[in-house]
């Protein structure tokens, strides 16, 4: 192990948490808001730190092997999430450290589960940070990192590949620096042009940024009660729009940007992807308006809130416009489904990924063929490309490791009294890092009534989420440091 | 295609059909029930319809490939249902014929979910029936009618293959005839000790055949209200016991009959499904015990009824003897976990198995030393042997398509207004051939509430759990059937 390497690295990103903690506190200032206390305090320390970090661990050997680059994402996201739980605690916003915590890793993961039962009630500063954390870890801050460092080798790919979802992982240029840079640049464009569509649509600049900030990391926390139905429906159209957009892969808007639209539009996960959201819209749309057509509202009313919550669930970003937990079964049960599937690979989208589920779909065709004609050789095809046994072969056991760990966070935390469907789908929810979940947890509800030990355990299926396991198991496994 | 073939052999499983529904009408005889009528004249169409098709399609051509295999059992399985149906809708002890579908799939595929309100009202030769489908189905009717069909090819593995469950398939001794035979062998030996054993200390001899057949086949129909709750602990201990037995691997049993003591105590399945159960059974009883101090009973009580819920639902059996659907939520969640699991390969319970998990963990550690060392070249072992990539690669697409097609069974139920709990554990008890599930579908609750259309989705889910899905998909796929 290199391990004044991973030393090193931690120390970098401690500095850049500390720059990244001057926007929450240039926003107490605009407010005049005494939270700006917690924020400098914090940026301090994470400032000495990194700078212990990066002196005393100098190193000319930036070599990193795969199960490095596991580990450092792995460790890198826990003590984000440890420091920038700080100023919550510190301004006694929200006094308990592990409640702070949860709320840190609900929003580096892009989860947007809270524990918090008064939102409204949170200072500006505090707010901005909570949906900036979502902004920082959508796109993940390693590969800022990677786009920043003028230092940063194609070694350093092993990084990429663990902080990047998805089962296949493409660079877009031959340098990793430079379609690191694509990424943040497209990430960046699409950001601003949904706070400038909010603004000019009623929303007020402070409240554009931080939605903004959560649908592009597909995170979801609001400023309001009642997320966002609170605004009006051209606003819950452009984020239900947007947040669609950023469960896309972000190499299909590279293509486009090379002008090369036509390969772009041919992508299989895409089509999936919008033949889920259509067809899930279409149901509930359906089921919601004939069942509770007393309570349900107009035509546009019911296909706007469906349309909104499919694009929010399967993106597993977690805004709402309506308590969906209201909804008839058949309605509950797509949405639970789309938890499951979530968002294209590539994208700042949770869940299984798209891609995955067409892979394992594909893999069972297969099967099926070869059952039909034992003597034809089958393989798997996708996007245009055969995949090699290895591909499919790792996507079946990410489906394994990835229902091991649900099945055993679910069995952790279901001494919890608040039956199953709460602690089930609270599992779901935050392991497929959507935020809220159904009855105890749906989206009125919050996280706040859990224990210590039981949001240490969600807070950590979050990161499992958002990492795909196995940097984090790797980080944690005595065998990693090995020497 | 060989047509004529499947036609001939669905001949011969219903002529089977119609000496094996003489036994009840003993039963009917016996108890002076003027039930008997609905088993005469089903015996008699059966009969008739098989004698017809035996006539019909006579053929010398009896090589059956791996699909045709594969098909002849997703058929057959339907077609003795169909018939095995009639009598309690003749009988008008079950009117809509639905319902007595459900029940009789519910029978031959070993789950014991039922749809009835009032079981005790029920005649002794509809309870005997009942029971008795689930001894016909548990070791399979069509292994049942290669071990006594002298004419029977050991082209026929295919046969075999697609009804027996698990990863992988093991021939006993060189003639699969023989295999069959072997089994069966100690199938009727292991239920004539139950039957005797549970006479002994307290039951009826009607009561010992029954619960018997259900023990063996891991099924679950009683004839009690309270299921086994209702007979003395000397009884619930045996009954307990026997499950764990039925449970575990046959071939296990074969090697102890030919003394080869040694290997089978080493089979790593028997271990983890051993380990499962102790571990299972030691946490419910302490977390049972310490929750419900003031109601649980004594330790021995709450140790019982532990261990007993545990092997009834580690097996897929569903008996019960007490309402665990009142346990506490940790409780719940590992009985929901284990229906999951389910008992070993090779042995007459349902689930996803535990060799197949075993198999999935180890696949789990592989990818992880891969991640650690990349150039080491590391490969699954199981049971002492090196599994290839095809029965790892297969175990992978199982667990997806067994996900897939669960997750469809729930959408598909999921408009019933029994909330999320029922109508999730009702498609995971019934899916995994267990019976009961939680809330509504409870060990004191029944599925009679269910629309017709739900009933028809959940029986179909018996058949896919209980034959591994791929028969029943091949049965019913067009190209199957195309030349």
């Amino acid at each position: 192990m290199n391990i004044r390497m991973i030393f090193n690295t931690l120390g970098r990103i401690s500095i850049a948490e500390a720059i990244l903690l001057l926007l929450p506190l240039l926003v107490c200032f605009i407010y005049g808001e005494a939270t700006w206390f917690g924020f400098a305090v914090t940026a301090a320390i994470a400032l000495v730190l990194g700078l212990l970090l990066c002196l005393c661990f100098r190193t000319k050997n930036s070599v990193i092997y795969a199960k490095e680059g596991f580990a450092i994402v792995g460790i890198v996201w826990v003590i984000m999430s440890l420091i920038g739980a700080l100023p919550f605690t510190i301004n006694k916003e929200i006094p308990n450290y592990i409640d702070a915590l949860f709320e840190t890793v609900s929003g580096f993961t892009t989860t947007g589960a809270s524990i918090l039962t008064d939102v409204e009630a949170m200072s500006h500063g505090g707010l901005f940070w909570r949906s900036f954390t979502h902004w920082i870890g959508g796109m993940g801050v390693l590969v800022f990192i990677t786009a920043i460092s003028p230092g940063a080798s194609d070694r350093s790919s092993h990084i990429l590949k663990a902080e990047m979802p998805g089962p296949i992982f493409g660079k877009l240029v031959p340098r990793l620096r430079d379609t690191a840079k694509i990424l943040y640049l497209i990430y960046i464009v699409l950001t601003l042009l949904e706070i400038v569509l909010l603004k000019v649509f009623g929303m007020n600049w402070f409240e554009s940024f931080v939605h903004s900030f959560g649908t592009a990391g597909t995170g979801g926390f609001g400023v309001k009660a009642n997320s966002i139905g609170a605004y009006n429906p051209a606003c819950q159209w452009i984020i239900a729009v947007f947040m669609l957009i950023f469960g896309v892969n972000f190499n299909l808007y590279y293509l486009v940007l090379i002008r090369r639209i036509k390969p772009a539009l041919k992508s299989s996960e895409l089509k999936v992807y919008l033949l889920i959201v259509a067809a899930s819209t279409a149901i509930i749309s359906v089921n919601v308006f004939s069942t509770l057509a007393a309570t349900g509202g107009t035509v546009e009313e019911t296909v706007r809130h469906s349309f909104f919550q499919v694009s929010s669930i399967m993106t597993t970003t977690g805004y709402s416009t309506t308590d969906f937990n209201l909804w008839p079964g058949l309605s509950k049960a797509i949405i639970l489904t789309l938890m499951f599937i979530g968002g294209c690979a590539g994208s700042t989208a949770g869940g299984i990924k798209v891609s995955r589920v067409v892979i394992l779909v594909k893999m069972i065709g297969k099967e099926f063929r070869r059952m039909l004609h034992p003597r034809s050789v089958a393989s798997v095809k996708f996007e245009g490309k055969r995949l090699d046994e290895t591909t499919t072969n790792n996507v079946g056991v990410y489906l394994a490791v990835y229902l091991a760990c649900m099945v055993t966070a679910f069995l952790l935390i279901s001494f919890e009294p608040f039956g199953f469907e709460s602690n089930f789908t609270a599992t779901v929810a935050c392991f497929n890092n959507v935020g809220p979940g159904l009855a105890e947890v749906g989206p009125m509800g919050s996280y706040a009534d859990y224990t210590g030990f039981s949001k240490l355990v969600l807070s950590f299926s979050m990161l499992l989420g958002r990492l795909e396991i196995f940097p984090l198991l790797l980080a944690i496994s005595p065998s990693t440091w090995r020497r």
